[in-house]
């Protein structure tokens, strides 16, 4: 693509950067994305320094992709969702970046996940990946569940969900429970026989460390592996809380996102699966609504 | 005291150090404890060097209580029991240390309280403090269970209730979950009103900063609260589990120690507390044992 051909039209940047990954997208009303790309973890929580450094890469990188150079990132009215902007001293230091951009809007990855599911409208979300948390977006009012972070928060995500797996399979290990197919997988993954060696491994497990073993867990829950099933079930039980206190009193359809959701669907109470629609569109795109709706609110 | 009195006379040292503290005592066979002091953090696990510099410092208070020099480390037998010995790599690093005492003798913080607890013989104790672990010694044999760390596992610990204090009421906040006196409590302790400020003041705490709340579990629970009672339950339901295994088809009496054994004592299986026996001395005389034990068998 030239350069030319974006000439005198507005270009948009929507971002959605979270724990593992930032992910950038370039967006041109006429032509839709014209360029997307991924580079390293920004989640504000963890230092705004990184997220701005990935944020960067990411732009420069689908700049490239739509045959633009760097520079173009003056153009771009960029719309950013990230993690960690919902504690306010995260915003407040994320605001005071001298951003490349012509005009940059910031919010939370639930929120842009939020608009990019429902395209804008009145809606809910719940992401179910290696953390968990939860939005409704309502007459212009957000109200936000969960995503505390793990251990204390987080329930029923993949970091969970691999948390719990490990500390049953210390029990299992020494003696005070009975195993079964699931904890025998588990503890062939570490070829580790010794409970205290396995506790000793597992001390600096990060939570997406832990979140590798959720494929497992929901494998073997499949299964009716009895642990891998009440692991799971104690899981969605609380994602089933959230979600009824999410739309309690809303009429408004709840969008399920992130790796993990697909496979704690069928586990999710009846009531809360009643509620569920497809996201129709993915974060990143709810972040070029999120840049277009703030442009035009200026 | 001078130091003429102690001419000719062995002298012994005992050591109990862990996550927040060291204890030293110096013995002599002929008039028992002569000095008791206390210095830093000693778990070797999280250092061996500050381990050995508390080490040292308990030890010279000791002596000073004792009217004796700090040179006269270089008579003492030593017996040093410590947490994260019980790790293999941990044992042999502190085993490198050109200790300043005439005998060193390592073993664990758990197998020190066995032996004061049960003054040498066979026996078993299970610890209930910041952390929960549990030890049997046999016919010399001994046979260790939990003590894997918080979070993944120290169940019914200080840390372990107080941890599963803040993620019931961080629920109890956004609503999930109908809120109780304890949770009250809790939430006045903090003077914070939404859950994500109570989640990130968290995010950096110690298992020593979660058990600082095991008390408010341990008060509303004896007030039959539901909330405090199923955390305390839940807790004891473990240390029932572990101190089960650990006295199965064994003839032996069972000590608890540290802080919240007392407390916990009541939540404990009735199998259980029929096999519980009063420690006799507690872990740092123990260490003096062992290390009379350890010199006599050289």
């Amino acid at each position: 693509m030239s350069k030319d051909k974006y000439n005198n039209k507005q270009l948009y940047l929507g971002v959605d950067g979270g724990g593992s990954k930032c992910r950038a997208v370039l967006y041109s009303e006429q032509d839709g994305v014209i360029g997307d790309a991924i580079s390293g973890p920004a989640n504000a929580l963890r230092g705004v320094a990184q997220a701005q450094k990935h944020i960067v890469e990411a732009t420069d990188a689908a700049l490239a992709q739509a045959g633009l150079p760097a520079e173009y990132k003056s153009n771009l009215i960029a719309g950013i969702g990230l993690a960690g902007l919902n504690l306010e001293a995260c915003m407040n230091e994320m605001k005071l970046w001298a951003s490349p951009f012509k005009n940059t809007f910031y919010t939370t990855d639930l929120h842009i996940a939020c608009i990019g599911a429902h395209g804008g409208e009145d809606g809910a979300v719940m992401i179910i990946g290696t953390g968990s948390s939860a939005l409704v977006s309502e007459n212009n009012e957000l109200f936000e569940l969960g995503g505390h972070g793990f251990p204390v928060g987080d329930a029923g995500s993949g970091a969970w969900l691999g948390f719990k797996s490990i500390e049953l399979t210390l029990r299992v290990m020494e003696g005070l429970v009975k195993t079964s197919d699931f904890i025998d997988e588990i503890v062939s993954i570490y070829k580790i026989n010794k409970a205290v060696d396995l506790a000793q491994l597992v001390s600096g497990y990060s939570p997406t460390d832990f979140g590798k073993l959720a494929p497992v867990v929901v494998k073997h829950a499949l299964q009716k592996d009895a642990h891998a099933l009440a692991i799971m079930q104690a899981g969605a039980q609380y994602l089933s809380q959230l979600a009824k206190k999410l739309l309690d009193g809303r009429d408004v359809k709840l969008s399920l996102i992130g790796g993990l959701s697909p496979l704690v669907e069928k586990y999710l109470d009846a009531d809360v699966v009643a509620k569920l629609t497809p996201a129709k569109q993915p974060p990143e795109i709810g972040a070029v609504f999120f840049a277009q709706q703030q442009i035009k609110a200026l």
